[in-house]
């Protein structure tokens, strides 16, 4: 029973990881909530994420890992957050962190194999995944494979929790869409990369995302953005 | 070039490890040394790793994270290290970490992807692996997969660092017997699960496959143990 109904659900506090985390409770899983404190410019992420899994019921753990150590990303290292780069511009962008799935799904498993837990949720979709090779539908199963090689459950049953990922089909209109369906308090959720004074900056990779979501779905964004006054449209 | 000739090692301060980083010194890798600091019980062991470090000229780098926040081992929960254990008990010990490799080899990825390193070493060995699922030579091989397809190097280039196990197939006696060939300073290595007064306990499993190692190879282990006077042999 346990197995089944347990999932440890990766949340950040943004957008993305509070629809998943919807909808794991709407799909009846018990939800524990797993926030990475990995040396982020914001700490209103790990606030936000707090208040978003005390709003599901879900409980709640911080596991704070330093990846300053490394450098390497815009996010961590201090280097600057591009603003209003051009569409389509490709590659893997600078705020891309080294292998961060890959240590954010490691952590997750040691929880969910200490909990017994079935499942564990991200928030990956269709849009980071085109710059982000750790959001790619391939790599989660690689490391669905590895989590039936790498732990006692799955060693002693062959099983393993299953990697959950259910927006990675969906744009960002549909997962706003999805959101407002199952009632997600969008005014918890951050996104930005480099808030100023409370407000998102409306012009980083990751506002401009999350504004074109909204207004292709239709959808009020009820956050504050810093630009909001000057700028009109995103 | 540099993909070829650089390595991180992750280092624990104990005996196999320091070996590892003594191989990878003699392939003629530029080493690269990652201690994680996961609330183990004993801080010496991460001074260790630091001077073991420093005697090989390699940088290293310690990354602090709380896996105390799961619980789930006796390392890291507080529970009681056993003592005298009987051969050949079997079954997965309490001492097992959940998921641990997976969580050190993530962030030695994250490193490795930072540096450009074409190698990801570590000392997991045939008596470790015994009880051990992340210990396994298939379990190396599916996160080695799961490094091409997590990487940004994997991505752009189809390659990815290596994992390399020197010792996965050595008895701890041949373990023991290369790191005499290579010089290692075994008087800088910490293996012991429960210390006591800066002495190893020479009781818990860890002791006495240290012991019984250095025994079989003919090589006195310069080491303190709190046991040596009163117990005669391992």
């Amino acid at each position: 029973m346990t197995l089944a109904s347990d999932a440890v659900v990766l949340l950040s506090g943004g957008l993305d990881s509070a629809v998943t985390l919807a909808v794991l409770r709407a799909d009846g899983y018990a939800v524990h909530a797993l926030t990475i404190d990995y040396g982020q410019r914001h700490a209103v992420e790990i606030e936000r994420a707090a208040r978003l899994a005390t709003h599901y019921g879900a409980e709640h753990r911080v596991v704070s890992l330093d990846l300053r150590a490394f450098g390497g990303s815009a996010l961590t290292a201090g280097l600057s957050v591009p603003k209003d780069r051009p569409e389509g511009a490709g590659g893997i962008p600078i705020t891309y962190v080294p292998a961060r799935n890959t240590i954010f799904l490691s952590l997750a498993l040691a929880w969910a194999e200490v909990l017994g837990a079935g499942a564990i949720a991200l928030g990956v979709n269709a849009v980071d995944y085109s710059g982000y090779p750790d959001c790619r539908p391939e790599y989660l199963a690689a490391f669905e494979r590895l989590a039936r090689l790498a732990t006692r459950v799955g060693v002693e049953s062959g099983s393993a929790p299953r990697i959950v990922a259910p927006l990675i089909g969906l744009t960002k209109a549909d997962i706003v869409r999805r959101g407002v369906e199952l009632g997600v308090p969008f005014e918890l959720t951050h996104s930005c990369y480099d808030p100023e004074d409370g407000a998102a900056c409306g012009r980083c990779d990751s506002c401009r995302i999350r504004r074109r979501g909204f207004e292709a779905a239709g959808v009020p964004d009820p956050i504050p953005y810093a630009d909001r006054a000057g700028a009109g449209r995103p």
